[in-house]
């Protein structure tokens, strides 16, 4: 075996980061001999820990069960220059980028710019060193794969794309497949990384698969089935996958999530949540991962440094500890659990709906204490969206969940038909608006207000505060029309007090005399209170208002109306909300005052917050001077 | 048997219609006997043809499959008052309607009311009479289904829910299955009208269903087939279906299409489409099946009416017709047709994808004349645009075919992860905007401008008439965005001539000096012609501007703000488009025009044409009002 060199990078925390060299494992023949194989698989695992742990976030669970099949599709499958490869879950993104980094295909140097802007994107996203789709909304995969087959110039090219398990709970995988069995695509596979865990818990938990053979064959596709972390069940499987010639093939490779790490292959059945789904690993986890591989990896001697450290990974894992990721309890994610369990409380008639992001959207606890009035739909939005229309029409408030990217795009002719029958639904997305911006585009809900104020018989609710998101407690009430819950996930500024927001009106979180911001949603008012505090000079009010799709009412109007310069600062594309509403007030009033949007005016940038928020000129500094000239 | 009574209604053209009496047809006992069984469907089928008769379009073939399935599941399902029954294929409406009246819960007056105005829908909707939701865009029925059995009181009743064989290309009906075997839904039965032919041809031709038995047994529910219009297999399988208790049900129907009526029931293989898929009966179709009917019904004596007749209805039917609808000639739809070929006679990187729309389209000539070119997704537009989106990253230029509400809705996510790629697609959504309004909600595409408009790296073509339209040959190589060609498939104003239109810029096509009408489309553009011409004393200039999504040119925008008021008519609901880039133009330049818009500010009214446009404030008449206070 090729001796794999180490080197390290360090963090500005001062934490020592551990990688293998690019150069030493091209020196590997992974092809013929098993120990190389494992021995990479190793290494890259190591790599993408690496890039997670300098990045801050990325999906460690889902990069390490993932990493055997991408070098399993290397070197199995039979060479040609225009085989394409792609994967459709993304999250494997940091195991995807070390295969890549260990074929030579992208430079040592970049490893340490995971999820940040013109660095590795957080999700696989097309030009990225020649990644040719981008991936992350799930489902799209084998589509994909499609185009690529019908486009091949090399008929004995393979097309091959990678899938979560969860992945397969989308209808548009089930959708997709005849049409390849009918086109006779041979040459297509799809490779399922079956490691049966999926954002919250189990597969099998969350919304079983059934008989995965009878389901693929029955769409006339080729099915075989491995382990996806053995070298020869490997080598079989993708041969006599490459052999077919009548059939497009799927793959289930039975692969283990976190795979390589023990504690990180740990899962406690009665447990709820995967640890290592998603997120930076703490210190000690870092640290106690990357002793696990190097020793596997026979590397010696251990780097001093590593040594060091090795002492305060000792802690045993508690496999029960019921882990709800620190960060949420600062966000409203958080606040509305809490909000809804004091719904719940009250009200039989509410049912949450989640698309196994519990922990994301906050229904975890309606999941524990109201369990008949939860349904866990799987990753089927579509689906989820329509089971909560008959239940709204057969006399329940059903509060459906999901990320707003998500929600409102893939399921929005389910939304338009629920809405078309009047009744009443609660749609809460989460992670809306540009930020958080590191994961990438699939994940960056800039779009969902338009589609939504597109929409009739529906009025958007984007609270900024924990105060502000209250008002959701009388409003599923008081509103006739359904209601869109646009949650921004990260950032929460200070709570204003309870008599300082009333339903329709903006909320005054500032004084000023000469400007004024106008936005809404936390990210927002926390840059527009940083503006009004960093530039005293310009003595700048800022408003929140959370019901951004309503017209102002006239006193909200007039108030605006008294200041020099007012600027509407929108977490979206340009359109119908506080800023052209404004605009349409303002010219019917014959109103001087100078109406300035500042917003996302393109498809946003992805990368850490500070430098997309500059890019699009909406970090404090760029609005200072926009209300500066 | 007891006898069943014959009436008739006149239609302003002179021609009797034929109805049989819901009072006698109540009289019959279908759960007890083959030949009142048999008689009652022909009877719904003579009622079902004669009400789309009377609306002037509708469904046939669909009507005539599904209403023995219809009576099975009234008679032969345990009877429970809250048991729950709905079509999700929608298209049977007719059919449903008259199974409905003949059980006493429909008046016969409602019967010639069907897509009117506050008249029986369309497509069935939610409220009318009863019906449990709306329906219409295909593959959310077993969804539905589900919502309702969650809120079922009583545990032993039944949710029935009709979908269409066509309709199982959808991935939401996959995405569905899961959930209904996950959660021991006995008492869900899912019922398939397999009448194998679908919008444009066979479904065997467009995307066959592959091995359905194993597809659904893998999904764990119990799979039963039966034969769909025989008395005693009906009966034994609904009996089956009923006394499962540990599954959801899926039975899959063996129908025929136009069952009931000899003619309507052929279909020539080497044909390309089947004639009696949509729209209302020719006079002498009509009469040869109301002949038909009434001699299976043994009804005699035959009006005297009828026999009169008769004489006009002998002649044979050409089975291999090349049959497109006539109307469609004198619409957008053809004169794409016609660009289309021209385009792809020159350029082998051009791929059309259609969603089993290719007559409502324009792509049947690329279908025909350049097969390498052409891919037939089936029911199935997220994988149609995913399958496009990598197309385009290989170098083609893919334009996706299907109806506006149905392309921009069902995959709005797909649309965005392609537009993310910065690839170029066209977008190609047909029946945009109110217009037809008798189908119902479903196919109104009022939102679809606001979505794609929310959507960045991609531009809206609207066209007025032909000459606008051939603006695409020069934009789809032109533009460096994805476009949306939006497409009004009624109404076609006259063409102007092609000096008059430039991209970009407005086309004027009338002139007038005191105000101004700007707005898009074929329908719109006949409308605010209608105003011009009939108001002559305001003295009013129409614009057409084919680029709605782009700011006014500089002297666009100065010669509009040369009259007193400038009416924006839009064929949607309020979005970023013409209105609000005007008057953002005119807020910031001072101008003093007055700016008025008028459009669809609500849910849109379905019924037909001129109540519809009068409801919602669009007929000439008010729109000269607008203008003229």
């Amino acid at each position: 075996m090729a001796v794999l060199k180490l080197y390290t990078e360090v963090l500005e925390s001062g934490l020592e980061l551990y990688f293998i060299k690019s150069d030493s494992m091209q020196r590997l023949r992974p092809r013929e001999s098993e120990p190389d194989f494992k021995a990479l698989g190793n290494a890259l695992r190591l790599n993408a820990l690496s890039m997670i742990k300098a990045a801050g976030s990325g999906h460690i669970g889902s990069s390490f069960s993932a990493v055997d099949l991408m070098l399993a599709c290397r070197i199995f499958l039979p060479e040609n220059p225009e085989n394409i490869f792609f994967s459709s879950k993304g999250h494997d993104a940091p195991g995807l980028y070390a295969v890549m980094n260990s074929f030579g295909e992208i430079p040592d140097s970049s490893l340490l710019n995971l999820r940040r802007m013109e660095g590795l994107p957080g999700h696989p996203e097309v030009g990225s060193f020649g990644i040719p789709t981008s991936t992350g909304s799930l489902g799209m995969g084998i589509s994909k794969a499609k185009g690529f087959w019908y486009s091949r110039k090399n008929l004995t090219s393979t097309v091959a794309v990678l899938l979560g398990d969860g992945e397969l709970q989308e209808g548009q995988i089930w959708e997709s497949l005849p049409g390849g069995s009918r086109d006779k695509m041979a040459g297509l596979i799809a490779i399922v990384d079956g490691n049966k865990i999926q954002s919250d818990t189990w597969v099998d938990k969350t919304l079983p698969l059934g008989d995965l053979r009878k389901r693929v064959e029955g769409s006339g596709w080729l099915y075989l089935d491995c382990d996806g972390h053995d070298y020869s069940s490997l080598q079989k499987t993708f041969s006599r996958a490459s052999s077919e010639n009548t059939k497009p093939v799927f793959i289930y490779a039975n692969t283990t999530k976190g795979s390589g790490v023990t504690f990180m292959e740990s899962f406690d059945v009665d447990g709820k949540f995967y640890k290592f789904h998603s997120g930076s690993p703490s210190d000690e986890d870092y640290m106690s991962a990357v002793h696990e591989l190097l020793e596997k990896l026979q590397i010696s001697p251990t780097p001093s440094s590593l040594n060091a450290h090795i002492s305060i990974s000792q802690k045993s894992y508690s496999r029960s500890e019921d882990f709800i990721p620190k960060k949420r309890n600062q966000s409203l994610i958080q606040i509305w659990a809490e909000i809804l369990e004091e719904l719940f409380e009250e009200d039989k008639s509410l049912v949450a709906l989640d698309a196994d992001l519990s922990y994301d959207t906050g229904t975890y606890k309606v999941a524990e204490r109201f369990r008949s009035q939860y349904i866990q739909c799987g990753i089927a939005e579509q689906d989820m969206v329509s089971v909560a229309g008959t239940l709204a029409l057969s006399g329940n408030i059903p509060l459906v969940h999901s990320f707003a990217s998500f929600l409102t795009t893939r399921a929005a002719e389910q939304i338009f038909n629920n809405l078309s029958e009047c009744s009443k639904v609660v749609y809460c997305g989460f992670l809306a608006g540009i930020l958080p911006s590191a994961p990438g585009h699939s994940h960056q809900a800039v779009s969902d207000f338009g589609i939504i104020s597109s929409l009739p018989n529906i009025e958007i609710f984007e609270p900024a505060c924990e105060t502000e998101m209250s008002l959701m407690k009388s409003l599923i009430y008081e509103s006739d029309k359904s209601i869109y819950l646009r949650v921004g996930s990260v950032d929460l500024p200070e709570k204003v007090d309870l008599e300082m927001v009333r339903l329709g009106r903006m909320t005054q979180r500032k004084f000023g005399e000469k400007f004024a911001i106008l936005t809404s949603g936390p990210s927002m008012t926390k840059i527009a209170l940083e503006v009004a505090i960093d530039s005293d000079d310009l003595d700048i009010a800022v408003f929140t208002y959370p019901t951004p799709g309503r017209s102002l009412t006239e006193e909200d109007a007039s108030l605006l109306a008294s200041f020099q310069k007012v600027l509407v600062l929108e977490n979206h594309l340009p359109s119908q909300g506080m800023y052209s509403h404004l605009l349409e007030r303002f010219q019917s009033s014959g109103s001087i005052v100078k109406l300035i949007r500042s917003g996302i005016s393109e498809l946003p940038k992805n990368g850490q917050t500070k430098e997309v928020l500059k890019y699009h000129g909406m970090d404090a500094q760029s609005l200072a001077e926009v209300l500066r000239n």
